[in-house]
This record gives C-alpha cells, sequence and structure tokens, in this order.
C-alpha cells in the first residue's frame, strides 16, 4: 500500500486518512468523495514559505497554483497561511475574490489572456500580469491606460529547458506555445517592448520549466539562464529586474516507486547557487517566487469509490468497475499517469489480486490504473486512489453527464464538506 | 477549407454554417460558442430511421447514443424525430426526462450501473437495462422485484472484433471492461443467469465494436457472430432473441482526407447480410437496434473562438492562441484527434499560414491540431472549428476554472440558444 505519514489502517482493518476512517467518511458523504488532509496542504505551505523566507530572503513567496485545484476554501486556507496565488484564468481570480483572497498578492498567468480578461484583472486590482507575447502586451498597456493605472508585469520567458518529462506537460522549451525565448532574441525584444510601453511597469521575469521535477538541477539551471538574462537586460537596457519567477514543477510521489522529495533542502540547493550567480554577474538578488500547487496539494487528496462489478477475463484480466473514473480524474486517459489503490474496507488483507481498476464511463480508455494490486473486492466494497489532490477535482468534467463529486476536508476537528456534490439540476442548470 | 453541404463562404468573405454568417453569431452570443445545426441533426436522424425502418423492419430504430451529446434541447429533438435513445448515466436519464422524452424507449448502458441507477431507472420506467456483468444482472433482479416489476434487459456481449481503430475507443474486443465475451464461454453463462433470474425479461444481446469505423464489414462481422450466438442459445436454452442491438460507431468525416460516408447504403448492406444469415441459421429476423451518437451530431456543429496571440518561433513553428481549447474540446489532449479550423471572418483569404492552433490553458498539451492552414489572423479575429458536434460539450470541464461556453443552434427561423454559457457564479455554485 501506498507509504505517507497520513496513511495507515484500524483495527477494523480500515484504511485511515489523515486520522478518519475512510469507510465512515464514504457512509457519512457518499461516493464518489475527494477527500483533503488540510494539515498537510497547511504544513506544505509553511515548508515552502519557511524555506523560501530562510534561503532567498528579499520578500520571496511561494504562489499556490490555482490550476491545480482551485475552490474558495482553497484560497482561505491560501490566504491564512500568507501564501501568494497564480491565476490562469478570471474564473480562477473570481473564485480567489469570492473568498476574500487579497488580489495584490496575485499573478495572472496564461499564454492568452483576452480583453476581458485584462480589464476584469485591473477592475479587480490584481498584482501582476504575467504577459505571454507582444498583443497581449499592447492590449494591457492600453486598458491599464484607459483605467488611468500603472500595471505591474512580468514577463513570461522560454529558458530553453527541457527537464526530461512528459512532452506534454514540458514547457520549457524554445518551442512553447507559452512566452518568448532567450534563444530566438524574441525575450530580448518583447522586453524593449514592455520597457518602452506606457502605463505598465516591467518588474521582472517568469519561466515554467516543467512539471514532475524529482532533481533541483534543472531549476539551478533555469534560474542561471535567467540572471545571465537578466544581467543582459540591464547592460542593455539600465534595467534590473526585481523579481524572478521560476514557476512550478517540484515532483510529486504518485507510488511507492517515485522517489520522496525534500522541499525545504531542494530550495536551499537552489538559493545558494541563485546567490553565488548574482554575485558572479554582479546583479542584486531579486525578490524569488516560486509556485507549487501540485506538490502543495496532491499527495493531501485521496479519492473514495463504491466497488460496482469485477470481471475475470480468462487469459487476459480482471476488470474492477468503480463508480467513478475519467469524470473525476482524467489524468490516466490523459497521460497514463500511475495511481496506486487499495480495497478501503480490506486495507489489512493481501494485496493479492492484479487488475485494472477502470472507470464507469462508456469508453475504453476510462481507467485509472491498469496491473495493481488490490485485495480482490466485491460489489459495494470502498476503493480508494492516493494522491488525487491535484489535477482531479481541476480537470473534471460531466463526461456521461455524471455529476462531480463532492470534497470534504479533514482537520484536527474532523471532516467538513468543502464542495457540495453536483445534482443531476445542476447539470442541466444552463440547458433551455 | 473542409467541404460540406452546410458550409460555405458568404460576400464578406465570413464563413458562413448552416445558413448563417459565423462572424455575427461570434458578435450577438460571444465566444467560445458552439454552434449546431439543428437541420442536419434532424436530416441524420431522419437517414438512419429511414433506412432501419426499410432495409430491418421488425420495428428496427436508431437509439441516439447521448454521450456524444446530452443536453435538454437534444432529446426534444430526438423526441420529435421518433427516435429511441441510449443513456449511460442517471445524469443523462434525469436530462432526457426533464426534457420530456419518453423513457420506455430508452436503453442503459455502462459496465457499471450502481444501485441507485437500478432503482432510479426503475422508477422511471425505463425501458431496457443493456446488463454487463452477473453482479450487475442479481443487482437488477433483486431491485425490479422489490419494485415488483418484471424489468427488460439485454446482455452486453463482446464479440472479439477488432475493428483497427484507436485503442482507447476500440471495445468489441474479448479484453475490455464492457460485457461478456462468447470466446470465454462467459456470454453463454450470462445468459443462463438471465434466464434464471427473477424479475427479469431477456430480451435480446448488444455488442459495440469501436468507434470511427468507415467500412460496414466489420458491423456484418459483428451481426454475424452475434447471430450465430442467438442461435447457440435457441439450441441450448429454447431462448430466442427478440432484438439484437449491434451498438454504435459508424464513422464520421473530421478532415477532408476522411472518406465521406453513405449511412443508407452501409445499413442497407449490412441488413441483407443480417437477412441472409438469420434465413442460414433457421432463426427469426430480430428487431434490430443501432446507436448512432457521433455520426448524428459531428458534422452538425463547429465551435467559434476569438484569436488572442499570434507568435512566430522561427525555425520552430507558429502559434495561433485561442480563447478555448481542451477544457471546452479535449479530443486533442486526449486522442491526438485532427480538426480543420478557418479564420472565419476572412474565409475568403488564401490559408497559407501553417501553424499550431492552441489553446488558452496552463499546459502544453492544450492544442487543437498542429500543422492547420490557416489565413494568418491577428488578435480578435474569430476562429472555426469544424466538426465539433461530438464529444466536445459532452467531455467540457472546468479546467483552468474557464467558463463552459454557451450553444447556438441554427434551424430554418434562424439561431437560438440551447445552453446559456455557464457564469462564474456557476462555477463557485457547490463551493461552500
Amino acid at each position: 500500500m501506498y507509504t505517507s505519514s497520513n496513511v495507515s489502517v484500524n483495527e477494523k482493518g480500515h484504511l485511515v486518512f489523515a486520522g478518519m476512517d475512510t469507510v465512515e467518511l464514504a457512509k457519512e458523504y457518499g461516493t464518489p468523495l475527494y477527500v483533503m488532509d488540510e494539515e498537510r496542504i497547511r504544513e506544505r505551505c509553511r515548508i515552502y514559505k519557511k524555506a523560501m523566507d530562510e534561503h532567498f530572503g528579499n520578500g520571496s513567496i511561494p504562489l499556490f497554483a490555482s490550476k491545480a485545484l482551485s475552490l474558495k476554501r482553497i484560497y482561505e486556507i491560501m490566504t491564512e497561511e500568507g501564501m501568494g496565488i497564480d491565476i490562469v484564468s478570471s474564473g480562477e481570480m473570481h473564485t480567489a475574490k469570492k473568498a476574500g483572497f487579497d488580489l495584490s498578492k496575485a499573478y495572472f498567468h496564461g499564454n492568452n489572456k483576452t480583453d476581458f480578461d485584462i480589464k476584469y484583472g485591473i477592475e479587480n486590482n490584481i498584482g501582476y500580469f504575467v504577459c505571454d507575447n507582444a498583443d497581449e502586451l499592447r492590449a494591457i498597456s492600453l486598458i491599464a491606460g484607459e483605467h488611468r493605472i500603472t500595471q505591474k508585469i512580468l514577463l513570461r520567458i522560454t529558458p530553453g529547458i527541457d527537464p526530461h518529462t512528459l512532452e506534454a506537460i514540458n514547457t520549457g522549451k524554445v518551442d512553447s506555445k507559452f512566452g518568448a525565448a532567450i534563444e530566438t532574441g524574441q525575450a530580448d525584444s518583447l522586453t524593449a517592448l514592455a520597457l518602452s510601453l506606457d502605463n505598465i511597469e516591467l518588474c521582472g521575469f517568469h519561466c515554467h520549466i516543467g512539471s514532475q521535477i524529482f532533481e533541483y538541477e534543472p531549476f539551478v539551471d533555469a534560474a542561471t539562464i535567467m540572471l545571465s538574462f537578466i544581467a543582459d537586460m540591464k547592460a542593455k537596457y539600465s534595467f534590473e529586474a526585481k523579481e524572478l519567477n521560476l514557476g512550478g514543477g517540484m515532483g510529486v510521489k504518485y507510488t511507492d516507486s517515485d522517489p520522496e522529495i525534500c522541499y525545504s533542502s531542494n530550495l536551499n540547493g537552489i538559493a545558494t547557487l541563485i546567490k553565488k550567480k548574482c554575485n558572479d554577474l554582479g546583479i542584486n538578488m531579486p525578490k524569488i517566487l516560486m509556485e507549487p500547487g501540485r506538490s502543495i496539494v496532491a499527495d493531501a487528496g485521496i479519492t473514495l469509490y463504491t466497488v460496482g462489478g469485477v470481471k475475470e477475463i480468462p487469459g487476459f484480466r480482471n476488470y474492477v468497475s468503480i463508480d467513478g473514473g475519467m469524470p473525476d480524474n482524467p489524468r490516466y486517459a490523459l497521460y497514463q499517469s500511475t495511481y496506486e489503490a487499495v480495497i478501503a474496507n480490506k486495507a489489512n488483507l493481501t494485496p493479492d489480486y492484479k487488475c485494472t481498476l477502470a472507470g464507469r464511463c462508456c469508453e475504453s480508455g476510462d481507467l485509472i490504473g491498469e496491473g495493481m494490486m488490490l485485495t480482490k473486492p466485491v460489489r459495494g466494497d470502498i476503493a480508494a486512489v492516493f494522491v488525487t489532490g491535484a489535477y482531479n477535482y481541476s480537470m473534471a468534467s460531466n463526461y456521461n453527464r455524471i455529476p462531480r463529486p463532492a470534497m470534504v476536508m479533514i482537520n484536527k476537528n474532523g471532516s467538513y464538506l468543502a464542495l457540495r456534490r453536483e445534482s443531476f439540476e445542476d447539470l442541466c442548470k444552463n440547458d433551455i
């Protein structure tokens, strides 16, 4: 079974997550059910915040990457933990605003901000736009002018790093829909344009090299390239960047075969080299931003399902069907991501039944995992899938017109609902 | 540009779809916008209905496969066209019911019906369950007994056909999460179980061999196997199936390089061979059901987007970003599906600009297509993507907290809203 400090088994043989009996949670709230460990989320925020404060200093803070998990409750937690956030849409901004999050600590990302997004951001006093391209830069300048403000921005730069991760989540390469590349001279041109436009205050640069990166070297490589670029821009335009945003991408242990990461020592390693590099280049150490999303919430979440059919095809394989699947967790369908699972009401029994855990959608690709080892379940058992806190709810659909699950948070006082289960009426709400 | 009888260009150089200027539609309803040609949907229903009535007879009808597109309006159209439907969840059933669809003409599918689904179906007088496995069969028998009714069912059988389509949408093989295989003897056992259980009336069998099948031979192969199975079950259990459901899977022309399909002559070809086979086997011609979904709605739909950034990376490629992407159309991200597109306000100009059409999500894999040929657009232009009527809205998510688009239908009287655009408040509706 997946090992983590918030996972155990009680005397009934039930899976315990964050101190709560998951079989009881399934009974109380129904399935499918997202379950989040609030303390784990807070603990990770504190690790990042403390490490960045200690190692980088100069106002450096982590920004929670909303795309990993966006709902009101998460922004309340981020407020309480003193985190910044990054957002990639007006919808994420709206949700943060409803939760009372101070949007001056928000960075608005993305390769395509619409005019509406820019207006909505400016009207809500968004802290920064992380500007992607020349078209967008001109639009921000124009709209900021109409609102008679000076808008702070960073520029998104592609440093040309390939951290050897999946193609689909590899964004630091020159050939990317995001940002302007240093290699082609376009990052330089975009900087010149930003410095020439009215109503814009260029504060620095942003890069993002990919996802599920387990080593800290790729971040150091990226930082090295970005600091050299900062030095070049200082020499060329007498512009010295005050902020450097190194993006997200720190890896997460999805299965026991993945390494465990010490985020704090990783950050220390990065900081040491950044300080040295700044010194070598003769530039001031900028305020450093990082954008952990997955590594804050992923292993703070599990999903509980009820088992339906158990089917054995002699000579082929065994299928265990559950009452959810790609609508609530499309990551296998999209990336063939690996997960570990357990039969929550039989967590003390040997997992000796090799099977495919299949979702309920009318689609062969709707699986949670293949070759999984479970205790053989029967209809009505509860299956728990680990490490579903990131990119599950945020990517969820209503495919096959299946309502999205409820989400329960667990803290020291017990469990509480953070997200109501969608109703059938919700599904038809906008049908005319 | 993609050619179809409902696609043209007007004197302003604007793309016309189903007789309407798409640039005007984008202006009136905003973007992203799903646009559906109601007449095309009805025309396809009539082709299927007429061909099945003429060639198969005996009450044979097409069932619209809800998973391709489920919203209230589609079920009103299906009612008016005298179609049956298949559904795969209580959510689809609820939507059909709200639209006043007669659920006695509905077939409830899926590899995992929960006890709730079975109760909800029985309480709403669902026509048939297409029963997937022994666990489910026993659950239906039990719940039907509690409701003192006899529930009609079909059994889902895997005939062992591989129609050489994509792995993810290939469902007729023995190694499938769906149904019971003839080859392993499990289809026989499931039939015996169904015949032995109380409160169940076994009416026949169902199979589904895959998706995007352009030839009719795979259907004939499947029908041949299924009819032999029917004959075997007649010989063994004196049970003669009254219904044979051949599932869906007829191909759709997504791009001009795909073949155009004559659905009517395909059905004629299938019918001829089924009749001969029944005669050879000494069984009565069963009522034939088929489940077109994609081929009814796919090319009845386009999606309109507003162009944002246009980015040229020398030596690499050009990126055109739009205000939608994988949240409204995840098919490239999931299957690397191919689409054709056009700049709707420049549809009379030469499409000589090779580019990647990129969605707005913070994810490199969020693309609509690579190597597309468009007229070079500028920020604010309208891009139209063809053949998005199936598996776009039904698979849509709120990834990056992006509201789902509105859907407009076009008929002889003009355009009307079938689905309201999601609001930011909708996104937070279940947040606590």
